[in-house]
C-alpha cells in the first residue's frame, strides 16, 4: 500500500510473544515506511491478543507459518518465534524471496546459524539482520562514533555485561533447557558488541569462563549458571571480558566500557530508569528499569525503522551477517569452558588447539 | 481516512518554523491514530520544506490559514506559528469546530490568553489544549504521581529552571520585541509546573524579580534580560522560585525540585544528551543536550498522540487550558516586577494591593 | 611548649557545646603546630568531659573566661560559645593581646559584630578569624581557583544553599530566639561566599526573601521560618539567590552554583556520605551527610591549621574579618525582608532609600 | 614521651621515599597517641629531606636500619623500603621485640612471606600489620559493615578493579623487574579484598589470566603486561573477577563491586577529586584523582591510628597477618596464569592439581 506517493514495506511477523508483540506494535505504529499486513503465531492466547491489538487495523492472522509468507504483496518477514524455529523460518522467509529480521541468536547451533548465512548469500538482494538491538542504541553509536574517530586512541579492552533483574519465578530455569546458555543467550550481545568494536576481523585466541549458580541451582541440570564471568582474548592484543547474570535486585543493567590508549568511553555506568530523583529519609535513590525493554525499547524502533529503509531503498544494511555466526561461535565456545571448566585456546588461523600458543 | 477498521483523526498544522516542522513531523510519523492531511505556513521557504517532506505523504499545503480551515474531512489543527498570532488562530479553529493543540504561551497578552478560553469555553465538545509539553514528559509525571501519592509529605517549595545554552547569533535579542520577554517565554513552563505540582487553585500572594544581562545588553530595549530569578509566594503557605538563562555554556539544563515536608524529588538534576561518559586526561565528561527538544522531544510525540486520542475517543484532557492564563498572569506579573523592580502583592482572593498583607 | 626544635602556639578553647568540643578535638590532635592547653566552659556536664577527654593531655580546665585569659603563655583564643557571647569574648581576648578564631556569626547584631572588627583593628599583629569553614573547603578552593582564573567567564549568578536534615526534636524552634534568624543563622555560610566570589566589594542593591513554615509553625513567634528563598541584587549586575530549609529529609545539602558567562560551577551538586553505592530491590541508593560537619568536618581541621600558621609565621589570614559584618548586614537585611514582606533598596553607596533605582 | 598524662607510641620509620615520605607524615601529625622518633634511609636525598622536614621535630635520621632498632624506648616500625627488603626487615623488628606495620606486599616471594607470619607467631604480644590500606577506608568499612548484616544476601561475585592514571615516563617498565609482576602489584589490593569480603577461610578452586601491552611492550621483558584482567574461583561457589591497568587517561580509578542474591554494593564506581562539577561549551566534567593517594590518603591515616592503638591499647589488629599470604599466594597464582597462558586448578584442600575438578 501507499500513504500519498509513499510507497510502504509490507511486513509480517512471526511470533507475537512478548518480543514478538513489541515487534509487531513498533511496525504497525512506529515505522511509518512500513505497513504490517500479517502476523503469524501458533499460540491461541496470542491470536487472541492480536485480534484485538492488530487485526483492527487491517493485518492478517495466521496460524500457519509457511501460509503466511504466501501472503499477497509480502515483502519482508520478522522472526520473533523461540529460538530454536529462528534459522528454519528465517531461511524459508529468505528462499521465499523476502527480506528477513531475525531476533537473536540465528541459533544457538553454530551450524544451523551459519545455514541462515548460507541462505542469504545465495539472495544478496534481500536484506536479512540479526537483531542485535543494540548496534542501534543511540548511546552505543555514540560511543563508536567517537572510538572510531580515535577519541580514546587504540581500543584494547572491553568490558560488557548483561545482567537481568532476578525473576522470582525461576522461569528462566526451564529455558535454559533451550536457551543455549547463559554466553549464548545473554552475554551474545555483549560479544557482538566487542566485535563491533574491536573489529569484525578480530581473531579469537583463548576463551575461559566459570559460573556459579548463587540462586538458581536447577540451573544446573542443564548445564547452564545464574552468573558467569569470561574472558575472550584476542590476537590482535586485545581482551574482552564479560559478566552475565540473573539476579540483579534493582533491575536490569547492562553495561559496557571500551578501555583505550588514550582514554574509556562507558556505556550506561549509572543506569536509571528517567530523570528522576527521591531525596528521602533513607537517603537518595533512583530507579533503573525492569527489564531489557526499559533500557533499549527506542533501540529497536530504530532497528525496525532502519531495516525497512534498507529493503525499500536497497541500501547496506549498517553491519554484516556473518559477524552473527561469529557471536554464536564464541558464545558456545565460553558455554564450553563453562562446563568443562578448562580454558580453550585457537591459533591465529582459527583453529582450535590444544594448549596455549604464546 | 481509516486504516483496516481504524478511524485516523483528520489534522493540519499551522506554521512550520522550527518546532511547526518537528510537530508535523510527530502527526506524520509517530502518532497512529492521526492523519496529517493538511499544512499551512506563510513562509515560502517553509512551503518548499513541506513540498519535500510532507506532500509525498499526501498532506496538502496552504499559504492561507483561513483556506486550510476549510480542508475537507479537517477536525483538529495544531497551532504551531508564530506567539503573536496563536490567539488569533486557535479562536478561529475553534470557532470553525475544530479541536485545537495551541502551542504556547496562548499569547503574552492576558486578555487574549483569556480570549481562547472564553472561546473554548463556548464549545466544550471540541478540545482545545495549550502545549505545555514538560506536563508529558516521563519523569515529570513520575515525580507528579509520586507527589500525589504523599511520598515527600505537602510540596512546599518547589525550584524550576529553564536555562538555554548560549546561542551567540543574539538571535533572541531581536525576539524579545516579541517574546514577552524571559518569564512569560521560558519560565512560563516552570510557572505552569508549579501550579501543577502545588494545585491549580493556588493563589499568589507576592511575585518579586530582578534580572541582568549578562552576555546580551541589547537586550534591555526590549525591557528583558538574559538571566533572571524571580520568586511566588502563595497564600497556601507554599514558594516557587525560578531562574532563566539564556547562557549556558554546556547546553540547556531545564530542571526541577519539588521540597515536601518529607522528601524531595529532583527532575533532571543531572542532565546528560544520553548514556555516554568519556574518561579523558582532562577528567571524566558527559555532554548535555544543546536544546529544548533534546530533552523533551518524546514528550511532544506522548502530547499528540493524547491529543488525538482526546479527539477520537471523546475523553478528558489532561489539564485545563484555564491553567495557561493563570500561568501568562504570573509570568506577566514577574516580568513587571523585573522590570520595574518592585514586589507585587495580592490579596486572598487575587485582587492586586499596594503592600504586603502578613 | 616546643617539639624537637618546633615551637607550637598555645591555644586555648571557649565553649565546649558541639562544634566546641569538635574545635578542642582538632586543636589537641590534629593541628601540629598547636597545643591545646586550657579550655573553658560555664556548663558542668561538658567540663566533665573535658576532664576525661582533654585534660589527661595537659589541658587546663577553667569554668571562668577571664581567668583563662590569662592562662600563662597563652597566644590564641578559639571562640565557640554560644553567639551572644561571640563578640564580648571575642573582644576580650584581642585586648588581651592574643589571637582569635572566632566562631560565625561574630553576632546577629551588625553593630556587635562591627565592633570585633573595630578592636582587631587596633591589634594590627593579632590574627582574628571568623571562622566561615567554607572558605577552607577544598572544593570551594578548587571553585573559587578556576573562577578567578576566568574558566567560567565573568561570574554573574550566584545560587547558594544551606538545607539542613529535619531535626524532629524541634530545637531549633528554641534556638530560633536567639540565633537570629535563618538568614542570618543558615545562610551567612552561602552570604559569605556570594561576597568571596563576586569580590568583597560588591555592593548591594536590593535584598528581598519570603518564608514559610512549613513544619514548625512555633517558628513563627520569633519571626522565623523553616524555609526561605532570598535573592540578593547587586550593583556590579550580579545576582546571588539563597534557600535555607530546616526540614531536609535526606540530610544536609549544602551546594553552591556559580554561573559566568562561559560556565558554571558547582559544588556538591550531588550530596553523598561517602563512595558506597547500594542497589536494592527499590533501586540504587546513597546516603548523605546527616549534618554540616559530616559534609565540612575536614575544612575546620585546615581551618586550625591555617589560622595556627598564620598566627606563628605572622602570615595573613586568608581573607579579611570585615567581610564578616558585611555578611551579617546582608543576613540581617534578608531577614527583615522576610519579616516584613517588602523588599529593601540601596543606592550605590549603600545607603538604604526607598524605592527601586534603576 | 608522654604529653600530659598520656603516653604515646615510640615509632620509627623505615625508608622514606614517595609512601614512606608520607607515612612519615601521618606518624608526625596525624597520629595523636604516637610519637616519632626516627627515620631510616639509604637515600641520601631522602635523608635530605628528612633533615628539613623531621629532624626540626625531633626525629632522629639514621642511614643503618639495624641501628635505627637500637634507638632507646622504641617500640614499633614502619616497615616502607622497597619489596625487596620488606620481610628481612620486618622479621629484624620482629626479633628486636618491636610492633610492625609493613608496607604491602609482604613480599613478592610466597616463602619470604609466610617467613614474617611465622616470625609474628613467635610474638604473639607484638602487633605485625601488613598495610593493605583499603581495609581502612571508610567506604569499604562501610561496604563490608552493610554486606555482613546480610544487606545485598550472600556475597558472591566479586568485581575489583585498580587501575593506575598513565604515566608517561615509563618509570613501571624498569620497577617491573621487582614489583612481582601487575597481580602482585597492584591487584593484590583487590585480592585483599576478596578475601575479606568472601571470608579468610575462602578455598580457591581455579585461577585464569590474560593480558596485553597497549602502552608498554617493554614489560613483556619482565613477564609482565599494562593491562591485565583474570578470574578466581573459589570452592564455596563464588567468583572473584579484577582488573589491573597502567594506562587510565583520566586517573586512578579502583573500585569494587560486590554482587550479593539480594543486593549489590558498589565502592568508587563514580571516581572524583572532590566535590567540584564544571559545565563548560564541551559537557559536563570532573576530575578524579591522579594517583592512589588522592583516593586513599585518609585510609593510609586511619591504619596509622588503629595500629598504634592497638599497639598502646593490646588490643586486636582488625585482621590477621596470615591473609597477606593469601593474597600473595593468590596474586602469585595469577601472574603464573597470565605469563603461561594456562589455567591453574586447585583441590578442595588447597592441592595444586592438573585439570578442572568439577
Amino acid at each position: 500500500m501507499t500513504q500519498g506517493g509513499v510507497r510502504k514495506l509490507q511486513v509480517a511477523i512471526a511470533g507475537l510473544g512478548r518480543m514478538g508483540a513489541r515487534h509487531a506494535l513498533h511496525f504497525l505504529e512506529r515505522v511509518p515506511r512500513a505497513e504490517l499486513v500479517a502476523a503469524f503465531t501458533p499460540d491461541a492466547n496470542e491470536r487472541a491478543w492480536a485480534a484485538t491489538r492488530l487485526a483492527p487495523w487491517g493485518v492478517k492472522l495466521y496460524d500457519d507459518y509457511d501460509e503466511m509468507l504466501k501472503h499477497s504483496g509480502l515483502e519482508a518477514v520478522v522472526v520473533a518465534t523461540v529460538t530454536t524455529v529462528h534459522a528454519e523460518q528465517a531461511i524459508k522467509a529468505i528462499d521465499a524471496g523476502l527480506h528477513v529480521l531475525c531476533e537473536k541468536p540465528l541459533s544457538t547451533s553454530i551450524e544451523l546459524s551459519q545455514s541462515v548465512v548460507t541462505a542469504a548469500r545465495r539472495r544478496p538482494q534481500q536484506k536479512v539482520l540479526c537483531g542485535f538491538s543494540r548496534r542501534f542504541d543511540a548511546s552505543y553509536r555514540d560511543a563508536f562514533a567517537r572510538t572510531s574517530d580515535g577519541h580514546i586512541g587504540r581500543p584494547s579492552v572491553f568490558r560488557s555485561q548483561t545482567c537481568d533483574k532476578l525473576d522470582p519465578s525461576g522461569f528462566f530455569v526451564a529455558y535454559a533447557a533451550f536457551s543455549g546458555g547463559i554466553f549464548v543467550d545473554c552475554s551474545i550481545h555483549d560479544i557482538d558488541l566487542a566485535l563491533w568494536f574491536f573489529g569484525p576481523e578480530s581473531r579469537v585466541k583463548s576463551v575461559s569462563a566459570v559460573g556459579i549458580t548463587a540462586v538458581q541451582p536447577g540451573l544446573r541440570e542443564h548445564g547452564d549458571v545464574d552468573n558467569a564471568v569470561g574472558i575472550v582474548e584476542f590476537w590482535e592484543g586485545r581482551i574482552a571480558y564479560f559478566y552475565a547474570s540473573r539476579m540483579m535486585a534493582a533491575g536490569q543493567h547492562d553495561m559496557t566500557e571500551v578501555i583505550g590508549t588514550e582514554g574509556k568511553i562507558t556505556v550506561n555506568g549509572n543506569p536509571q530508569t528517567n530523570l528522576v530523583e527521591l531525596s528521602e529519609a533513607t537517603g537518595v535513590r533512583r530507579e533503573i528499569p525492569p527489564d531489557y525493554y526499559g533500557r533499549f525499547g527506542e533501540a529497536f524502533v530504530t532497528e525496525a525503522n532502519e531495516f525497512t529503509a534498507a529493503c525499500l531503498d536497497k541500501t547496506e544494511l549498517p553491519f554484516k551477517l556473518s559477524g552473527a555466526v561469529r557471536a554464536v561461535q564464541i558464545g558456545v565456545a565460553l558455554q564450553e569452558s563453562l562446563r568443562s571448566g578448562t580454558k580453550i585456546f585457537f591459533d591465529e588461523t582459527g583453529k582450535r588447539v590444544e594448549q596455549a600458543k604464546l
